[in-house]
């Protein structure tokens, strides 16, 4: 989430309401309340009456919880009550604690085996030679470093349907031009951390799927070398890679020219392509959230995660990122870890974020605040759970590093900072064939080669730029639409998304800025 | 420099070299051999038989130099005299030590006061109201956040005259718009000095004379909030200055169009400047050098240096930067510093590198490698002062943190990493109206909205690159050319460049993408 906190959900009650509380999760033992209801309240979706006063957006028991034994949030263990609780009470500090247990021996509590659907659901993709499933056809123009960004920006803009329709006009196929251009590659340790990250990133994005065509294009003197990206890795590739630096054609306009000329041999192959009925098995689906508000956690980020846990039933692959957001849960992550290995590489992950962390001078700090306590998040565990709900409910097979290509199939992790642009480029450079971003505030992010769908948290939202939203998650709360009424409606557009259908952001042309490797090294 | 180390400068020996060695500054002691000698060859230029053999690019004697007294090169102290040296002698590591004294007691010691010429040069600037005297004349837009880049580059493309000729038609006083995009804004310790550093450098865009209006553009949730630029720094501008959040605008569609009609409203006020004959005291120029070789310090970089004197004699400034690569002369820099506070506020600097690079597992290290001292380089110092030369020698008036405003005329010099757009960036937001950069290997850099003049050290590269490059210093290896006579040929383009002729680099349109601010924050 790009906002620091997280809002307490004080506006959740809406006039027009149909429904007095939120059921998260089928297995929940809490649900939500819509608005504040007073002790004697009838809850019919529940079969259930309050005996407490119950705050709007805290929680209320659906059954008796015995002192000792789990509550169930987003299908998930949020933590002990510490008294009795009976159906109808509220459930908060007063009656709820985290309690600290021995992490390790919790590894894989929760992993449920995933039951896979019999008939898998299908979308339109196009089948490359080697196997993998592109949902876009485009060309990749890599940049190796900031000083050939300006070449490379030229060479896709002579592309560009809205500057220059002619150039593409005989390559319907050809979904367009991307230039890759960032700022940096060069003055780093040549040894270093961050210039693997990079590297690692330039070589995901170079093998990325939705690439017809690759050019990497350098200056010719920076650290990060277009040999060392292109020679080792992308020579064994089922596409044309071709490659030159600035410096060894003559200077800018010879690089310009040559990079076009590239572009243009390629165009005929990229355009013969067409799309196949394929199995959702073949997504790999980047989650994320921008902008989050105090409705992330109950509409849009549970609707994603039920959308998650059927394209996880279907065969396919959502990865979760983001690792300070989740700060306080990797522990409920890892009792959903497939074996002991991948629990323990998640751990890891947040140990090494807590040391960057403290080397960096900043703080990495979950805790519900004031406000977010009265708004009815009791713990760091279910403010964090908020954004991991986004993930589902099914067994974690893997954690990857930064950018790392992402093989396992199933529920996955990727570690990323939080901010969006570079958590998604993580996760392209990883493999994901499709974005799916929820944002309160009205992020616009859009993102190429891999189309984005933004997800809504509420109908304000909704209202005001729904030209930038493909799906709005809103509906949730004033009771026209369920969680899993959502989460059916996310999962079906995803499919369509897949098969071509254009997002919003598309249509806009977002995704030529939004290329943010994360920079980890010291720029000397 | 953007390369890790320096190339011995092996290639010196030209058959047609019109010269035998190569002056860097009437004061030194010592000269550089263009080819190899061998003991009594003569060296006409010096009135002066050589003793030893001296091999190319290495150093001889052109005075008596007593043991214990000052070795001089580019005007500069290099190092102590370990024995007597006669004119004619080779003098390298046998002969030349670096001795360690107390630094501190040395500040000052180099610093002469500036001749300054009687009747300064001028050129023709666009005299702001404020008095500011701009070299070009653009409307800059500034986003807050990598989300609003998509918003603000669409803003920019429209007003693009190789796109759309008709949007600036009726304004050709207006040199274009130009779109400040970069990957940070969000996700950062909002009261880290990572975001102290971009808010710095966005308010130092948002203020820089050749803006004749700005609009400030955000998404709305980031940490780095456009009201927090915008209220504090820029209310009290002698231009126009509007701003606005995506999300409060209703979305792309609208903040695209609300910026189109912000900027075409700026235009008519914006066009309605003239030039003005103006004094050379007003040029801030920022020295860079980026894909360095070993000409770099013999010619290139002492022929800028050549400038510089001249420019700093005609009251005007001049901004050095790349603390990295000054390593182990920042005791030689604080030897000309105009005071003791002065000279000290570099040590810090270099003292917080060290610490940074310590921290971040990087190294700061610029002795000279094996093929350094078979090229002639004896000490660290001498390595080091091939990059300062282009920082002449005058006394150093001032030391800047990085995008801090440079309002100290004469030499200063700014913190700044190595790379050369992250560098240039710093001096650009600290006011730079013209840069001057040095080039061995080709860099084809850019800038707007500051035009960046660009050196080659070598006739290989102008022969090869010469449509990126602006003026060739190579001619001083083979004797065509003194360091001094280009070092006016230099500055009398600066005023040239500065009166509004076109640098190379912008003919092709660089400086779209060459905004990087230092990014210092972890991302989170
Ligand atoms: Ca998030
Ligand atoms: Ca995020
Ligand atoms: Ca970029
Ligand atoms: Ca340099
Ligand atoms: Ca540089």
């Amino acid at each position: 989430m790009s906002t620091p906190t997280i809002r307490p959900p004080v506006a959740i009650s809406l006039a027009r309401s149909r429904r007095t509380v939120i059921r998260l999760h089928p297995d929940d033992n809490v649900v939500v309340a819509c608005y504040d209801l007073t002790a004697g309240d009838r809850l019919d979706s529940e079969s259930l009456t309050t005996i407490d006063p119950i705050p709007s957006g805290h929680k209320v028991a659906t059954r008796a919880i015995s002192a000792g034994s789990s509550v169930i949030r987003y299908g998930q263990f949020i933590g002990l009550a510490r008294t009795d609780i009976a159906p109808g009470a509220h459930v908060h500090t007063h009656n709820l604690d985290y309690v600290e247990v021995d992490h390790a021996a919790q590894f894989g509590v929760d992993a449920r085996p995933t039951q896979f659907v019999e008939k898998p659901a299908t979308f339109l993709g196009i089948r490359r030679a080697d196997g993998r499933v592109a949902t876009r056809n485009f060309i990749g123009l890599v940049s190796s470093v900031n000083c050939s960004a300006t070449v490379v920006r030229a060479i896709a803009d002579y592309f560009r349907r809205d500057l220059n329709p002619a150039a593409l006009a005989d390559f319907p196929n050809v979904d367009g031009v991307v230039p890759l251009t960032h700022g940096n590659g060069c003055a780093v340790d040549p040894n270093g951390l961050g210039l693997q990250v990079l590297q690692r990133t330039l070589r995901g994005y170079a093998q990325h799927v939705n690439f017809a065509g690759v050019i990497v294009i350098g200056l010719g003197c920076e650290t990060n070398q277009v040999e060392d990206l292109v020679e080792v890795d992308l020579s064994g590739l089922d596409r044309p890679v071709a490659s030159f630096n600035t410096q060894d054609v003559g200077g800018t306009r010879q690089a310009v020219a040559r990079g076009i000329e590239l572009v243009k041999s390629m165009l005929p192959q990229a355009n013969d392509v067409y799309r196949e009925e394929v199995p959702a098995s073949e997504l790999i689906v980047g989650l994320q959230c921008g902008g989050s508000d105090g409705y992330s956690g109950i509409t849009a980020n549970p609707a994603l995660g039920a959308a998650v846990d059927r394209l996880v039933r279907n065969g396919g692959t959502a990865i979760l990122s983001e690792t300070p957001e989740i700060y306080g849960a990797e522990h409920l992550l890892a009792r959903r870890a497939s074996s002991p290995e991948v629990g323990q590489k998640l751990l890891d992950r947040m140990a090494w974020w807590l040391d960057y962390a403290e080397c960096m001078g900043a703080e990495l700090n979950n805790n519900p605040s004031a406000g977010n306590k009265k708004g009815g998040l009791t713990t760091v565990l279910e403010k964090s759970l908020g954004g991991v709900a986004k993930g589902g409910t099914t067994a974690l097979m893997e954690v990857y590093e930064y950018a790392q290509a992402v093989t396992t199939r199933g529920f996955v992790f990727m570690d990323t900072p939080g901010f969006d642009p570079v958590s998604a480029t993580g996760q392209v450079a990883g493999g994901a064939n499709l974005i799916a971003f929820t944002t309160g505030r009205g992020s616009a992010y859009g993102c190429q080669p891999t189309p984005s769908l933004k997800l809504s948290t509420n109908n304000e939202l909704w209202l005001r730029q729904s030209e930038d939203i493909d799906i709005n998650c809103g509906e949730i709360v004033n009771g026209y639409a369920t969680v899993d009424e959502l989460g059916e409606q996310i999962f079906q557009r995803m499919l369509t998304c897949a098969s071509g259908e254009s997002s919003k952001s598309e249509l806009f042309g977002y995704g030529q800025n939004e290329f943010v490797p994360w920079q980890l090294s010291a720029v000397m």
